[in-house]
């Protein structure tokens, strides 16, 4: 079994798991009382925010703990732009934020304020002058994640909290996914994080608001974590916490220079293992141990289903996964396809060999996951590659998805493919069958209604080398053109 | 040692303690994927909230953890007033619901909504008609805990459930003091409680809605928990949880009945052995483990750190204890004494031991106390009582309290005692040394800022048989005007 999906969740360290044991019988007190079952819990409290500020180079009276790195985003958030609320209410978030972001982004629109989403480029990171543009004198608050959680990209923070700085808006920083592998640079004004990304136990976030920076917790509160954090304290959590953030730094440079190349070799491997494959994210800024690529005409679904029958356990942000039925927003704002997608993130200390296992298997996955959909096999030309599926003659209605069989129509001008009603990557499958009867400059449209395709398809001429011409509105779904380039 | 203060939080059950550690190994994962490890995160947590409902007698779809009480009642009092905004911003609670409760009660008020606040008895009872009556027609909820936290009286619940139901009203219970013991009776609509204080570890609450009662959760959300409960499930500690509830309920008649007599040996002997002491609460319809008394002429603070020194961990509701200024808000509701206030709390397994060597020590401990304050040396009547001490010469400098020294002065028609800057029970020991200068029938004035003086005084006449006459405004503080009428 290898677990590659850290990115996620990271069992607990075993520093932290022992830290946690001892902290369960010193611990459980209320650390609010003057007894010594109390002091005792305050002593472990004050010892582990002590250590997380080391960590994070803060002040430890400028840390909290809160049950979770979302909830220290939520009340981070809400507490900044209410501290800020007499100039005005602006607040700007990536594209790429992680979703308990963009959910506080939401709620702060919903209730009257307004909201900038600054967009990325296709490595998905912002780009600091186009994150700087956007900050207005009635600017509130600002968010940027250290790194992206789905691709690995590191963001340039340290610029844009210098961007910030100059126009006196505090940057909120969510480093959930790079505070195990070092403090985040740069003149940031808050930051949030959540332990069980770095080995800590669940229950755990961080949230740092720097001195200077107003603040106005919101909802009701109590008098435990500065009045920030409602609720009785974790101490034996928090204590573990602590311990395995100081446990994964003391390994953090040596863990991160293997991790880079593990990463690397799929980086590089993948595209020449597996025909048809897209890498995303920043080649270079990125997370040691996170990789991600999507493979055509797979879903992503049955991908990580036959992975984990072959003993991985990675993640995706297709849309034809678990319960969520559009894709991954921070693909779809990298422009990038969707549809196969696989993220591999290695915890620390993953063998070598687990991710050789990982790149012999793969292969054979997908391939398998493409016949059994019917998807045109790859060859050299498209021309080529397409034909020859249709000459193998795997018709549309063996594709195992739900909804009416595909049809395809010649009208007077253009081809028309009939995907409604059916799931990624169906409608992508059922274009590169008929791209081959669309003479050189004409154009195919295809209809669906399937959220994945306002992405895949964009993303399919792009590596497909073909032209998509854009998006109309059809009488259910829409309707994509794409004409045919060569 | 004797850790008396279980009401605060328990340590962590044997079997709590086996769980979360088997929790750490399989339920560290991320339930919502679809791989191996999610799936046995999943299995986990779907397993502890059967389990959970089971004890609470819900449905488990009625049931989502919380990362504390105080979330849980937080996010439940938000999200059922927000569910029936229609029909009205108007909220009852108990005044001596926990703070977590009146917490959220002033968020709501601050937003525009009206609050009642249902009184209590000298037991600390809310009375059926009493809550029935204040219910309006634009009630949207009300709130009431099953017991109460600090002298461990138990509410009428299934009576004020069913005036509610009547009314159609939402009732929110507060559990957390008794969900240990057993199932909450009564037809109410939503339930709270906190792990830490049933021996679960700390960082689980429950929060359970009833199906069919109005429910619209505020701020932001994630699919987690029903949309409940934002952030990662903390699923080793939620397992942890519902292993030490099955657990301590499958002890719970046998040690309810065991700790009731103990505590039954507290109530009735401390009054025995220690003078001029209040036990409060309600004798009969109360926790078993909880008992609660007050010390006249004694410092909380003191007290604590002398019982502590002694090897036994309690708490107070005094307002000289910590960092509190004022006396605790369910005393006050009680109308009860405040000063050298003492809440035991014992957790399942005290040793009977420990019970009688607290009755041996507690004497010395009130009396040591007291000798140090000046306070009157008890005796037979309250004349003699009071004289006494004066004639054993202990002067009002030899206060260990701040501030100047209490001053007495004689005006035309009533005594006047000067404890203004002098903190409790030094106003109250002031009044007790110059009551017997005052003539059968007279007045005497007490000058006093601490905010327990309002409180104690009256609870003082009450104890000694004096009259109360009332408070008036004073340049400073108030004065207090007593009359002694033996």
């Amino acid at each position: 079994m290898a677990y590659f999906d850290a990115a996620s969740a990271a069992p607990l360290h075993p520093v932290g798991r022992q830290a946690l044991l001892a902290a369960l019988d010193d611990g459980w007190a209320d650390p609010a009382r003057l007894y010594r079952e109390g002091r005792r819990a305050r002593l472990l409290l004050d010892a582990a925010r002590e250590a997380a500020a080391e960590a994070v180079e803060c002040r430890p009276d400028e840390l909290v703990f809160t049950p979770s790195g979302t909830r220290a985003v939520h009340v981070g958030i809400e507490g900044a732009l209410a501290g800020r609320r007499r100039v005005g209410r602006h607040l700007i978030v990536s594209a790429v934020e992680h979703s308990s972001v963009l959910h506080a982004a939401e709620v702060h629109e919903a209730l009257g304020g307004s909201v900038t989403e600054v967009g990325v480029d296709r490595t998905g990171a912002v780009t600091p002058d186009a994150f700087a543009g956007s900050l207005l004198p009635d600017t509130a608050l600002a968010c940027l994640q250290s790194a992206n959680h789905e691709v690995g990209t590191v963001q340039p923070v340290a610029e844009v909290a210098e961007a910030c700085r100059a126009a006196g808006v505090p940057l909120l920083v969510d480093a959930a996914q790079s505070l195990g592998w070092g403090p985040v640079a740069g003149d940031w004004s808050l930051l949030t994080a959540s332990a069980h990304k770095w080995g800590g136990p669940s229950g755990v976030g961080l949230l740092v608001v720097r001195k200077g920076v107003r603040f106005a917790p919101r909802g009701p509160l109590d008098e435990r974590e500065s009045g920030r954090a409602a609720g009785f304290e974790n101490i034996p959590a928090v204590v573990a916490a602590a311990a395995s953030l100081r446990a994964v730094r003391a390994e953090a440079a040596e863990e991160a220079a293997r991790l880079r190349e593990l990463t690397e070799r799929i980086r590089t491997r993948v595209p020449a293992l597996v025909p048809d494959v897209e890498v995303t994210g920043d080649p270079e800024r990125r997370l040691p141990g996170i990789v991600t690529f999507s493979c055509l005409y797979v879903d992503g679904e049955t991908v990580l289903h036959e992975l984990d029958g072959a003993g991985f356990s990675v993640s995706s942000g297709s849309s034809c996964t678990s319960s969520t039925l559009t894709p991954s927003h921070v693909l779809r704002a990298m422009g990038v396809l969707s549809e196969g997608n696989v993220r591999v993130s290695l915890p620390p200390g993953t063998p070598a060999e687990d991710v050789e296992r990982f790149l012999t298997v793969l292969p054979g996955v997908v391939a398998g996951v493409r016949e059994k959909l019917g998807a045109p096999v790859p060859a050299g030309g498209v021309r080529g590659a397409e034909r020859g599926v249709e000459e193998s003659g795997a018709p549309a209605v063996d594709a195992p998805a739900g909804g009416t069989p595909a049809g395809t129509s010649t009208v007077v001008d253009a081809l028309v493919v009939d995907a409604l009603g059916r799931r990624c990557p169906i409608p992508v499958i059922e274009l590169a069958r008929v791209i081959g009867d669309v003479p050189v400059g004409g154009t195919v449209r295809v209809l669906a209604d399937d959220e994945a395709a306002r992405l895949d398809i964009p993303a399919w001429c792009e590596m497909r080398g073909q032209e998509y011409v854009g998006e109309e509105p059809a009488d259910r779904g829409s309707a994509y053109v794409v004409r045919r380039t060569s």
